[in-house]
């Protein structure tokens, strides 16, 4: 490819008010020796999508009525919340018209409602998104055709404006514990929803506090005197031309929290709330008219959407990272800071090699993680596929990996997205740096869609069968096949520096942590303990050995994508992907050295030249990290921070960013003489 | 010790507005093996101490023009502001009000003003704090009699309000670095202040945007044509009466943060400012009348501080972390959440195995830090104590240790109150938790005060020459004799799950770095590259051993205070300080597994025996885990927390906190009217 000067003028001419741009970031990018532009048709698929997705970050981020005068942090929460609204609206009915352009997919829906264009126009949230990402895709997958038919108009075209109510005050993760109660009156055809007590109150739902009018509600099914489980039903929450809230219904929001202060979570309580039989969603399990409960044939029908879910949250989780990554390098490349030869000027930080440690190894990350998601999205879509034709047989395999590469995404994401933060200094502190939010959306994820370690617990249940079916000879699916050749005992081969050494290193740590704790749960069964207990005792080696199997997925399907590259792009941005890879899976061995020195064939004698590979590889990325977070591709209303636009204007960004405080609006605040001159003055 | 009936009493009589008890904290506490009551002694030194502390919290916290009736999350960040320079007055009036009972020290200055008690009448900051914890000290530090005869009186009655101004936009660490001038005029024997460009604005000091109406501020001195280096001046930066910023003052706020957000940090320029002669601090260097410089005969007497500051920052977080641990593992307590067997009730999710693990070691580490903290005071006070005989042999190990501390101590500290947070699921991300505000104050620790890396690099500085000394035979100070020992070829004996040979492991693993790095470094000096280059190439290595070093010396302290402690209390808390510290040690071990396997006599086939051993210390916890926090004896209002208060009433808290949101008080917000209806109703 011999593009490099046309795609230079493409990447810039649609960066509008580049002004004067910081020497020292020009000079990197002088020195990159690889397209930029080439990295971003890669991550987008091709050129055309570059173009595409621009063209849709344009339509939405240069929206004067988009624009925030006085930034969400400088006004109260109620301010903040009513100008979410109004933003809200505004975003869907810009949705609205895209697809009525016929350019408007699920894709763009996502993007612009979570994920990290949507989080660079609302901030801290969006009261309206579960309405979109749950509350319409729960009526669609849990709904009877006539329900689609009855309630989908209404919702698509925003007449009505719904959330998904499951999560309560009480009861999280564990959705069997759920109090809510639906209670069934053949004589009224009606269910009669209650909520026995206070932890009993649905507590979290996005939009539920003020903003939305209908709720899908999970609540315990009771008819004929009987318990059915938990069930999903249509429940209209306020009036529809007042707004206020019906009979028996009592609401609210819950309060701030570390983040996501616009999405207007709220707490909703039921004192005998009647609604029609018809309002149960039924695709699955009815209630007929005498209160027959007819069970649904299948109960694995329902994990699609939660998977689905999982599945996306990886490729956002991949995106607030590279956000994060992108504004750390680019500061990091115009502060200068001490110096490295006591005669010699001040150095950029990036030059220290403890700075190159704290930034590089979380933007190869970016990649494991985007490239683990795609992986997984591809899976996805082949098991669904199967799904729909009965063949459920790789439904425990997606599960189970979809388990543990949320946790382990979120996990990593959110402590790279913190160790960037810190790696800015006092400026990662503020708010103009934009990094104490983006921590405050890709921390969430660690507890929302499943508890991490719960989620890890599951994984590890599955490996623990899958490792006993290797033992006794069973053949595996792809993604624990690993685990055949190394439950038979075969002597290793010495160690190598080799990628393919290194991928079977992180496959024998996972299989050695998963036969060490399933033999330590046995040993617990037979001295005495009840498998639940033995469970119980072994689940910090269990979930460990969960995550032991996610890195050594996440590290195969990075290397694998990588080699499968270098035929289809130049080699110029093969290597720097190559040195990317090499030092995400080093950096883990030496991350979780213990466990390579117990279970892989790696000696003490081998540590150093993996330290000294590792340096190298500092060194080699240092020359184009500029480029890489280039290529990322991410524009700077989407970073959002006076440390990593384009132009590098880190100084007089953070002053422009000060100038905004209201309380640089006036040179003496009131306070002063309210309190402090009294007070001043009292002890003359 | 036979007072459990008298201390129980004593312990729940003073907690007022205790309602109805939650049931499972009622239980938990009557299983304690030992009163908690005598670790609360224990820990403020004797009953005596624990009166007194508890009648001062009582005396600051029970004012009710101090508290709270809309949360200060939910204003405006001017509000925020104004509300907090009304309650710093009060403070100090209080503080001022006690002296003149004679019984205000400074230690009462510090808890008040910053320190856990401070964060919990203003949560989020105090923009008076740096008036007491740095102006005053900086003139009673650096000033000559003269002065502070002039300037104290004045700031003691808070008649003018100070701040210290150090920092600049684009440097903090290196302090050479600074860009400010102080030009010197014989002509009219002033200073001219001035700020030669944007990045040598004074950035950051608290109180600075709009509250104090001096500063102390250190520049570059210029005098005679010749640049003298940085020293500090008294500048005034706003008239006495009307508050208005002088001519050729520059100042304002920075804008908000991840935390701290009442702190009033603020930015500061010069243009032409005049200042007479007389306002350079001169107790150290001088500039006479005609201009000529003279300069200090020692410039160690300014690093004490600098020292004392981290010294003291050591017990704050220790604070911190104990803060965060009562409130997870009381909320783990009354949680109750899914089954360890699938027929029994739901659990709480404290005997989870996994959970317990999320919990206890950050618990340990609140007395590894403590008393790490403890033994550092005390050599401060020696050291400072033979400073003043001039005696300045012990400085270099002080500082070395206060350093890596420090460093250790809030990055530990910093991630031991997240996954605190993250252990308290999705409650733990609500404000009302009091975890992402906690979560704010101390991170910012791993930053201020000396970033991190850049501290762990000091010591590493020293205990590079600490290993070449041990190799060539001298003797070393006490922090670092271990290397005496280790720095000869012995023969390591065999593993043994005792104290001693854990404390010596650590020991081996700190050398075994130090070692290793000092060789690398050495190595490449060998191949060519300049000391300053090799040390950069080396950083990591260096860092890390300077972090070995630090968890050595934590792990001997913890063992040898509980050891010591063992005759002089009940047998029943000594076992549970026992159990703490054999967590603390051998989680440690586990965590830097390939550290110990690579440097110390451990060995793959004694791994096991340890983890079984940390989950026989979990499951001994488990027990006492209530009884260890409330013998904390953090108070409802110190802890802050719907999650973590004395009574266990979560649900009830947690709702009653919701309530107080501003958009709680009307049952429709306008934005429905404004925006919302009108977009629902526009498509139909």
């Amino acid at each position: 490819m011999d593009t490099a000067k046309e795609t230079r003028t493409s990447t810039s001419s649609w960066r509008i008010s580049m002004e004067k741009m910081n020497e020292d970031l020009e000079q990197e990018r002088q020195r990159c020796s690889f397209e930029p532009l080439e990295l971003t048709h890669l991550l987008d698929g091709t050129p055309e999508k570059t173009m595409q997705r621009r063209e849709r970050e344009e339509y939405f981020l240069r929206d004067p009525e988009l624009l925030d005068k006085t930034p969400a942090k400088y006004k109260s929460h109620k301010e903040v919340y009513e100008d979410a609204v109004r933003k809200g609206c505004l975003i869907l009915k810009k949705v609205q018209e895209l697809h009525n352009m016929g350019k408007g997919d699920m894709d763009v829906f996502s993007q612009v409602l979570g994920g990290t264009l949507g989080s660079a126009i609302l901030k801290d949230g969006n009261p309206l998104t579960l309405h979109w990402v749950m509350f319409i895709p729960a009526i669609m997958g849990q709904g009877t055709v006539e329900q689609q038919g009855h309630w989908i108009s209404r919702a698509w075209s925003c007449n009505i404006i719904g959330t998904y109510a499951q999560t309560e005050l009480g009861h999280g993760t564990f959705i069997r514990g759920l109090e809510t109660t639906a209670t069934y009156d053949p004589a009224t055809e009606e269910f009669i929803l209650n909520s026995p007590t206070l932890s009993s109150y649905k507590w979290w739902p996005g939009g539920l506090g003020h903003t939305a009018n209908y709720a899908v509600v999970v609540a315990q099914l009771y008819t004929n005197g009987h318990c059915k489980g938990i069930h999903p039903f249509i429940v209209q929450l306020r009036d529809e031309e007042t707004h206020e809230p019906l009979s028996g219904i009592k609401i609210g929001e819950i309060g701030t929290k570390l983040g996501m202060n616009a999405t207007n979570n709220g707490f909703l309580g039921f004192d005998n709330v009647r609604i029609p039989r018809e309002n149960m969603l039924m695709k699955n399990s009815k209630v007929l008219q005498d209160g027959t409960y007819v069970k649904a044939s299948n109960d694995k029908l329902t994990y699609g959407t939660m998977m689905f879910v999982r599945v996306v949250l990886v490729r956002d989780i991949a995106k607030y990272l590279s956000k994060a990554a992108t504004i750390a390098i680019r500061y990091s490349i115009v502060r200068k800071q001490g110096q490295i030869k006591s005669d010699g000027p001040e150095t950029q930080i990036i030059n220290y090699v403890t700075q190159q440690y704290k930034l590089f190894p979380h933007l190869a990350t970016c990649f494991a993680l985007s490239w683990a998601a795609d992986w997984i999205w591809e899976m996805y879509n082949n098991v669904t596929a199967e799904l729909d034709e009965g063949e459920l047989d790789r439904l425990p395999e997606l599960h189970a990996l979809a388990c543990c590469l949320k946790a382990v995404a979120s996990s990593d994401g959110a402590m790279g997205v913190e160790q960037l933060r810190l790696s800015c200094g006092g400026h990662g502190y503020t708010d103009a740096s934009n990094m104490p939010a983006t921590y405050g959306l890709v921390t969430a994820i660690c507890t929302y869609e499943g508890e991490n370690t719960v989620l890890l617990l599951q994984t590890a249940r599955y490996l623990v069968k899958a490792w006993k079916q290797a033992v006794s000879g069973e053949a595996l699916p792809p993604t624990v096949k690993y685990l055949e050749l190394l439950s038979r005992k075969i002597k290793q081969r010495p160690w190598k520096n080799t990628l393919t050494c290194i991928v079977r290193a992180h496959q024998a740590v996972a299989a050695g942590k998963i036969k060490q704790a399933t033999d330590n749960m046995d040993r617990r069964i037979h001295c005495g303990l009840s498998p639940e207990d033995a469970w119980n005792e072994t689940s910090i080696e269990l979930a460990q050995a969960a995550e032991s199997h996610c890195r050594a997925f996440i590290v195969l399907r990075y290397v694998e994508t990588v080699k499968g590259l270098s035929s289809s792009i130049s080699k110029s941005l093969n290597d720097v992907l190559m040195q990317m890879c090499e030092l995400y899976v080093i950096y883990w061995i030496l991350h979780r050295l213990g466990d390579f020195l117990r279970f892989s064939c790696l000696n003490n004698d081998d540590v150093p030249s993996l330290q000294t590979r590792l340096e190298k590889m500092l060194m080699a990325i240092r020359r184009n990290a500029i480029g890489i977070v280039d290529g990322l591709d991410i524009r700077d209303e989407i970073l959002g921070s006076a440390l990593g636009a384009y132009d590098g204007n880190v100084y007089q960004r953070l002053y422009d960013e000060a100038m905004k405080s209201p309380l640089n609006q006036q040179s003496v605040n009131e306070s002063y003489h309210k309190y402090l001159k009294p007070f001043m003055k009292s002890n003359l």
